[in-house]
C-alpha cells in the first residue's frame, strides 16, 4: 500500500468519525479564482458536505447548475468585462514596445483603479440585494449553514458572515486591498516585497524605499479606493458600528493558496494554513490524438504555451514573432491560442483552444512551459518540476514568476523588446541549461515533502471549523486594538515622557543646588 | 483499524521510504528539560536513527549509558545546584508569607541573575573544552552527523552547530535569553505578554506599560547578563565575526513545546513547528497496589499533587497545612513528596517519592490535580482534560497556569496567604464547580483535534531536515539585517527628509515670489 493511500485513509477515518455532513455557504470570485475554488468545492462535496454557491445573474464562469452544489443567484447590474482585459493588454504591450506613451499607461492605470472600485461597488450591491431580500435571508438562516467559505478578494462573503454570525473560512491569496498576509500577519516592509513592486525578499536600500512607496500606495488604495463602499454597507446595516477591515481580519481560518516553496518565507499566524498547490495532481493519460502528437516529438519532447484564463490571444505581430521562434525548434509545441492563426506558424506547433495543462505538465516528454505566471500554472509547474519561460502580462504575474526566477527555475521575458530571436534564445536557454530543470525538480521534491497533501490539510481545517464552530483559539484579537496601542506608541510615549520628566527634575535640582552654592559664595564674597 | 494506527503507519512508510538511518548529535539541558528531550530521543531512536548525547561529567539527570544513545562526556567545573533551588524556594515562600523582606528577595533575584550567568559561562566552558579537544572534534567530524538537536535554553549546541556547519534543530520553549518566539517571530509587546510578567494577551494600558518594562529588562538581561560569555566564545573562535544572537536565530527548525490550545495566539514563522503535548500518551494501567488505592476511593475519586522535578519538599508548616486540608476530603490523595511526613497527614493521603503521573492523570477516577505549573504537567493535564489547582513557585510556572486560568481550567493559589482553609476551599471549588472540568475537557478535545499527533509531526520535520540538509526555504534571512533596516527606520528617515525638503523648497519659493511681488510693488510705489 502506498503512503499516500494510507494518509488519505487515515484522514478519512479520523475526520469521518468526528464530522457529519456539514453545510457550507460559498461566496466565490470569477475567472481563475473560480478555477481553484471549484477544486475545493468538489473536494468538500466528495467528503459528504452540502454546498450552496452564491453567484450573480451576470456570472461568467460560475454556472447555476452543478452536480456539486446548489446555487443562489443574486441580481447584479454588471458582469465581469472581458473586453476590458483585452484593451488593457493592448495598452500594456504598446507601451512596453514604445508604441504608446506613459500618459496612456497612466490613463489605463486610472481606468484600472476605477474598474476595481466599480467591481467592489458591484459586490456591495450584490450584498445589499441579499441582505434586503427578507425571504432569501430567512431561507439562508433556516438552512443553518455551518460556515461560510469565501475568496476575500471580493468582500461579499465577509459582509454576509458578520450578518449571519457564521464561522468564516477564506480560500485566499488576495484580500480586497492586496496580498492576504499584509492584513493578518506582521509584515516588515524591509524584507517582504509588496506585490506589483517586482521586488524579492532581498532588497537594496533603494529597493526598500521603492517597497515603502508601494506600501503607502497600497494603504491609499485600501482606504480611499476599495474600503469606502464596503464601509458604507457596514455603516448602513450593522449596529454596533464595525470597521470593515476588522471584519476582514476576523476570519477564523485563512487557507492560503501558497506555500513556502513558492512564497518567500515571512511571518505568519496560527490560523493561516498553507495549501499552495492543492489543485495539483498526478498527470492522467492524454486524449489519444494529443498523446500521438506528443509522442511524435521523439527525443526532443514538447513545449507548452498558455497565457491563462483571461488572455487567449495576442496582437498579431507579436504572435507571429513567437510562432516564428517556435518553428525553428526541433521540439513539438502545444499552444493554447484563440486569436488569428499566426502567418509564421511552423508544422511543429499545434494551436488548441484548451489543453489538459496539468496532464501535459506531468507528461514525461514535456521539456518546458511558456507561462504567463498565474498562481495556478506556476504551482502546477512546481508540482511537476517543469522549467518555465515566463511571459508575464499583468496583476501578480511578474511577481509570481520572480519567485521561480529567484530559485533558478525560470527566465522572464520582457514584452517591450520581444522578437523571434530573443524569444528563441531565451527558450533554448531554459531547454538546454540543465540548472533550470534541476532547480524546478528540487522545488517539486520540497513541495511534495510535506506531512500531509495540501488539499487534505485544507479539508481537515475546514471540517475543524465546522466541528468546533470556528477556530477562536487560533485567532488573535489584536486587530481590535487601535493602531497606536497595537504598535505601543502610547506606552512608548508615556515612558519617554516619564524619562524626560526625571531628567528635567534632575537638571532642575542640579541648577537649584548650583544656584544655592553660587549665591552662598556670592553672599560670602560680599561679606568678606 | 483505528485512525491513530493508520496515521502512524502512513508516517512510517512515507518517511521510511525517504530517509535512511541518520545520525543526530544532541546537546540537551538538565532537569525537567531532559525529561522531554529524552522522549524525543527515544522516538528518534525508534525510527532507526543513531543518537549521540553530549553531557558534562557533572551531569545530574543525563546518564552516560543508555540503550537509546551513545554519549560524549565533556569535563565541567560545576554541576547544577539542587541546594540553590531549595534555598530560593525558602526565600520566596518566606517573602510571600511576610516573613522575609523585599531586600532579601532582591538579593535572591541578584543571586539568580548571577547563577544564570554562571550557568551560561559553564556551558561556554564546556563548548571551549570541546572545540579545543582536537581529537574529539576529529571524531565528531568523522562521524558525519546529519544534524544537531539542542535545547537552546543553553547555547552549547548552537555554538557547535556553527563550528561543524551542521543543520540545527531546536527542541525549544526558552532560548538563552527568554521565550523562544521573541527571538524568531515579530512579537508586538502590546498583546504578547512577557514571561514572568504574569500578564495575559488582553492588557489594560497599565499592564501594557508593565509588559514594556519587562521587555526592556529582558533586553538588558540578554545583552549584559547572558550574551557576553557566548559572544566572547564567538569572537575567540569564529572568523569572519558572527553575532551570537544571529546564530540563535539561524536554526533551521524550531520544534516548539507549546501549541495554541495552551499558548495565546501570536505571530509565528514558517520554520516553527508546534509540538506542544508531544510527550503525552494514553494512560497505561497502574501498578497493582496503586490501582487498589485508587479504586478504594469509590465514587469520590482521587486527587494528585506534584510540584515537579526540582521541588520534592516544602517548609514543614506549609506541608502541614496542605496535609490538614487533604485530610478533610472524602477523596483519596496521592502526593509526590520527599520531605518530613506532615504531622497532620490523613489516612486518605498517600505520600510517594515518584508517581506515574501521566497514567494517573489519565485514570478515570482522577478528579483534580494540584500542580506547580511546569510545562510538562500542564500539557499532560490538558491532554487528559483534568482540572488543575495551581500551586506556582517560580520560573514560568505562574505564566503557564495563567494560560489555563484564562481558559477557565484552573484556580491559582497564592503562597503568601495559604492555609488549610484557603487550600481546602480552592480545591473544593475546582472539584465541584463543573466549569473547570468542562473547560479542561474542551481544551483536551481541541488539543487532540489535529491532523497529526505532535510527536509524529516533530519526527517528520526532524527527518525532513536530515533529508534536505536543513530547511533553508522556511527560514527568513531577515535577522542578518541591522535593526534600523529591519524596522525601516532608515527608509522612513529618508522619506521624511525628502518630504521636509520638498516643503522647505515650496516655502522658499513662495517666500521668494512674495518677496518679488512686495519688492515690485515697493519699486512701483517708489517710481510713482
Amino acid at each position: 500500500m502506498k503512503p499516500n493511500i494510507l494518509w488519505s485513509m487515515a484522514l478519512l477515518l479520523s475526520i469521518g468519525s468526528l464530522c457529519h455532513g456539514g453545510k457550507v455557504l460559498v461566496f466565490p470570485l470569477e475567472g481563475s479564482h473560480w478555477v481553484n475554488m471549484e477544486v475545493l468545492i468538489k473536494a468538500i462535496h466528495a467528503r459528504g458536505h452540502m454546498l450552496t454557491v452564491v453567484r450573480t445573474d451576470k456570472s461568467w464562469y460560475i454556472k447555476e447548475k452543478s452536480p456539486y452544489y446548489t446555487s443562489i443567484t443574486v441580481p447584479a447590474t454588471k458582469g465581469f468585462d472581458e473586453e476590458f482585459v483585452k484593451e488593457g493588454l493592448k495598452v500594456l504591450i504598446d507601451l512596453e514596445r514604445g508604441k504608446s506613451s506613459m500618459l496612456n499607461f497612466f490613463k489605463m492605470q486610472l481606468k484600472i483603479f476605477s474598474k476595481m472600485s466599480e467591481a467592489h461597488a458591484m459586490m456591495v450591491e450584490a450584498a445589499t440585494n441579499m441582505i434586503t431580500d427578507q425571504k432569501l435571508m430567512k431561507t439562508i438562516k433556516e438552512s443553518q449553514y455551518d460556515m461560510i467559505l469565501t475568496d476575500p478578494a471580493w468582500g461579499t462573503g465577509i459582509l454576509l458572515a458578520h450578518h449571519l454570525q457564521l464561522p468564516l473560512v477564506y480560500n485566499v491569496r488576495w484580500i480586497t486591498s492586496g496580498e492576504g498576509h499584509f492584513a493578518i500577519a506582521p509584515s516588515p516592509i524591509s524584507y517582504i516585497p509588496m506585490m506589483g513592486s517586482g521586488l524579492s525578499d532581498k532588497m537594496t536600500f533603494r529597493e526598500r524605499v521603492k517597497n515603502m512607496l508601494f506600501y503607502i500606495l497600497a494603504l491609499y488604495n485600501d482606504r480611499f479606493v476599495i474600503k469606502p463602499s464596503y464601509q458604507a454597507f457596514c455603516d448602513k446595516f450593522y449596529y454596533p458600528k464595525v470597521d470593515f477591515n476588522d471584519l476582514v481580519q476576523a476570519a477564523d481560518l485563512w487557507l492560503n493558496r501558497v506555500d513556502f516553496v513558492f512564497e518567500f518565507p515571512r511571518p505568519t499566524m496560527p490560523n493561516v494554513v498553507y495549501m499552495g498547490g492543492f489543485q495539483c495532481k498526478p498527470a492522467k493519460p492524454l486524449p489519444e490524438d494529443l498523446e500521438e502528437f506528443v509522442q511524435s516529438s521523439g527525443e526532443h519532447g514538447v513545449i507548452l504555451m498558455s497565457l491563462g484564463t483571461f488572455v487567449s490571444e495576442l496582437p498579431n505581430d507579436l504572435a507571429d514573432e513567437i510562432a516564428a521562434a517556435f518553428a525553428q525548434l526541433p521540439q513539438k509545441v502545444i499552444w493554447r491560442y484563440k486569436g488569428d492563426r499566426p502567418t509564421t506558424l511552423g508544422n511543429n506547433t499545434r494551436l488548441v483552444s484548451w489543453m489538459p495543462q496539468n496532464d501535459l505538465l506531468g507528461h514525461p516528454k514535456t521539456r518546458a512551459a511558456v507561462l504567463h505566471g498565474g498562481t495556478n500554472g506556476v504551482q502546477e509547474a512546481i508540482y511537476h518540476g517543469v522549467p518555465v519561460l515566463g511571459f508575464p502580462l499583468f496583476f501578480d504575474q511578474y511577481d509570481n514568476l520572480l519567485r521561480l526566477k529567484e530559485r533558478g527555475g525560470t527566465r522572464i521575458l520582457s514584452l517591450g523588446t520581444l522578437d523571434r530571436h530573443i524569444f528563441l534564445q531565451a527558450l533554448q536557454e531554459v531547454l538546454h541549461d540543465p540548472s533550470y530543470r534541476m532547480n524546478m525538480q528540487r522545488l517539486s521534491r520540497l513541495h511534495r515533502d510535506q506531512p500531509m497533501k495540501p488539499l487534505d490539510s485544507a479539508l481537515f481545517w475546514i471540517e475543524f471549523v465546522m466541528r468546533n464552530k470556528g477556530a477562536a483559539h487560533l485567532r488573535t484579537e489584536s486587530y481590535r486594538m487601535p493602531w497606536y496601542s497595537y504598535h505601543s506608541v502610547d506606552v512608548i510615549g508615556v515612558l519617554l515622557a516619564a524619562v524626560l520628566l526625571i531628567i528635567l527634575i534632575i537638571i532642575a535640582v542640579i541648577r537649584y543646588l548650583c544656584c544655592r552654592v553660587c549665591c552662598n559664595s556670592k553672599i560670602k564674597m560680599k561679606h568678606e
